[in-house]
């Protein structure tokens, strides 16, 4: 039948809307050369010959999708946590990416970075490099090789940031665009380049202009950040005052949606024009929580994002985000959006487990295409949970251990992982505790 | 030198005070019967006898202090997450505490609990239990085996709750409780009995009345919930009508504090007149920023409490938390800190690592006399942090290394855990991942 071709069994759970959850206990899920034939209660007769892989009660899901975060952030995750965004920047952020023009450093640093997204629950990923070409290249290589699918941006910056960070001038930056792209062609299967103006204020209308025009002619992706903090906001508006709104920078260039498939980080701040203008444009946003509490920069009004019917996906936005776990990033977005009801408007009802389960696999996923869902046709990501662990002498539904999963998947054990159908290996091993040296 | 001393060598952290941590790499820590006897950059003459391990260039810190969970909701942490506090009460946890009327399930499921809390970095914890007196016991007999210093509580409720839990009087409920500390004295060194009234809507004032009454005739210390939820405040103002806040039930009736050891959970919506009993009583305020956003509650404001001088301590509340990581809720009361000053009031700057750190060692650990620091003459509770899996490729300062590790606990590994100078044995099996059965 095929490369990856094979039928899995367990207690299958994925996203059918928004709002409803599609569980079979002990159901069949097909994969035919990486893509999805569905979940079905009996296994079809057409499907008897591939082999079964039965993981008894444990629970699958489809894989989850990281719509933003910082390949080169993920060495310093979990500092600087006491500033707000600019300040996080010049302090923590621009120093440590300045070391990765240094190949050596990016080539171990990505190494690691690539390991540990590899061992995590997340599939798909959308992921900042620097402005480094050749650190990038190094990043993808890395990516590549775990079996993952991923967007990965080099950095364009050409103003507003550390010396040793900026590119020496718009055309300078766009000349490093070009050659990362020639460099990058032709050698990755599961890694994909995406254009990465860092954010408005780095980039020259210039470089803007140019980043634009090489969109048309590609028709390569764009990833960005947009309305995060209300500093950042304001420094916009002084940069590019004939702005109607931080999107409109983007939209005026060419690099927010439309033609050009968009993934904005952030959108804590969002005007109604600017939402509006990413409903019109089709852009995506991705939702980072965690990131929004840890540089203070407030609640992303997600449930208004939903009854709009926006794209809408989480990211873990490491290193605002310390953590790389994409079920971390969903119960965070069900717990800001309870603060968010409680203390900024109470008409904007909470998300439940089953609107952010959606976020993590079929919100995010579209990005990729059909991804996210075991639906057939999809592309066939799947992680098989193991939560024996976290069971104890409880007796829960599918839907309950899915739940408690989301809250307590650091006690969990991710026992497979599938990504287009391919296996990935991510069995440990086994651990052997240190004994302190004693004397005396 | 007697049983417990003993010198332990690593890079040592603790709180001088709310602002300042006091950092001494490659120290000595010493421990005298228990007790420590401060930290040294050179091992003084007088401790050379004592065994040291060297922990090398491991952390070692405090241990953390839970100032409030329930052990008996531990088997259902993380489900019902979409309900606010009475709801919720109603839903999960009332029923789930009435299976504790069975002596065996609350056996087992209390065994659990005490070994899952035995490998965290908890050293100390003020826990409820349920109504029943030997299910209470059996906790106790659960805790006590693990060496933790815990305070544990029979639950004590006549009114407004599930058929199944309610005490049938207060009479009857007063004697529950003597019953319960008559079989639970001198059985005990760890764990001690605290008068527990599940909250005010719960309690008949006669009930309330009667433990005020054994409070000053045991002199024992007192744990309930305060000012958690909106609905749960004006159901109080209902219940107890000449009360001036809700505080004002438990003080009226000499539950709040004064002779009266008393911790509170929550206080998030407390008022300047509450907050002002509080300080005048010396009541502890157990903040629970988890619980606060799971159940919809709100942010208790900290740093007006700090400000003010009262006495503060981190808890779980499991399973209003889903975790039992104090490191979480650190990270969480952080989080909390910054959307309140984002979003509530801007002149409460948010909390710092070094103040979350003091409110979990220092803060918490007071509740339990001379406990959460490495000051001479303080109680040695002591953990050390192996977080050579978070550091990946960087190269950090200690403090720099306890702010990562605040954050990335769960990567971390708990390398010893030692109560009171009693090493604690916490190392668990290494796992070995199970393999799917393949066929076809």
């Amino acid at each position: 039948m095929g490369e990856h071709s094979f039928v899995l069994q367990g207690n299958i759970c994925y996203s059918e809307t928004k709002d409803r959850l599609s569980i079979t206990d002990r159901g069949y899920l097909v994969c035919e050369r990486g893509i999805s034939r569905g979940v079905f209660r009996e296994l079809p007769e057409a499907f008897q010959a591939l082999p079964v892989a039965d993981y008894g009660e444990l629970l699958i899901i489809p894989g989850l999708v990281d719509l933003h975060l910082h390949g080169p952030q993920y060495t310093f995750r979990g500092l600087g946590m006491d500033l707000e965004l600019l300040e996080w920047l010049d302090t923590y952020t621009f120093p440590e990416e300045s070391r990765y023009r240094d190949l050596e450093y990016a080539r171990t640093a990505y190494q690691r970075f690539a390991k540990d997204l590899k061992m995590s629950a997340t599939t798909r990923a959308v992921i900042f490099g620097t402005v480094h070409g050749e650190a990038t290249e190094s990043l993808m290589d890395a990516l590549e090789s775990t079996g993952l699918r991923t967007f990965v941006g080099k950095v364009s910056m050409d103003q507003n940031c550390s010396d040793s960070l900026r590119e020496e001038s718009s055309g300078a930056a766009l000349e490093a665009v070009l050659s990362w792209l020639k460099a990058a062609e032709g050698r990755y299967a599961r890694t994909k380049p995406i254009l990465t103006p860092r954010f408005a204020p780095t980039c020259s209308e210039s470089l803007l202009a140019g980043l634009g025009r090489l969109q048309q002619e590609t028709g390569l992706p764009v990833q960005s950040h947009l309305s995060e903090n209300l500093s950042e906001i304001s420094w916009v508006k002084e940069l590019f005052p004939w702005s109607s709104c931080y999107g409109d920078v983007y939209q005026h260039f060419g690099l927010f949606g439309g033609e050009a498939k968009t993934v904005m980080a952030h959108c804590v701040h969002s005007t109604d024009l600017e939402i509006d203008m990413m409903k019109e444009a089709g852009v995506y946003i991705a939702h980072c929580p965690q990131s929004n509490m840890n540089l203070s920069s407030g609640i992303a009004p997600v449930r208004s994002y939903l009854e709009k019917g926006l794209s809408v996906g989480l990211g873990t936005d490491v290193a605002g985000g310390a953590n790389l776990s994409m079920f971390r990033s969903m119960a965070d977005a069900v717990n800001v959006s309870k603060l968010y009801w409680r203390l900024v408007d109470q008409r904007k009802r909470p998300l439940t487990m089953e609107e952010v389960f959606y976020l993590a696999t079929r919100g995010g996923g579209a990005f990729f295409g059909p991804v996210g869902s075991f639906e057939e046709g999809f592309e066939l990501d799947a992680l098989v949970l193991d939560d024996e662990a976290i069971t104890g002498v409880g007796s829960f539904s599918t839907r309950e251990r899915l739940e408690r999963y989301m809250y307590l998947a650091d006690e969990g054990r991710l026992a497979a992982k599938y990504v287009a159908g391919l296996p990935i290996a991510i069995h440990k091993p086994a651990a052997v505790p240190a004994q302190p040296a004693c004397a005396g």
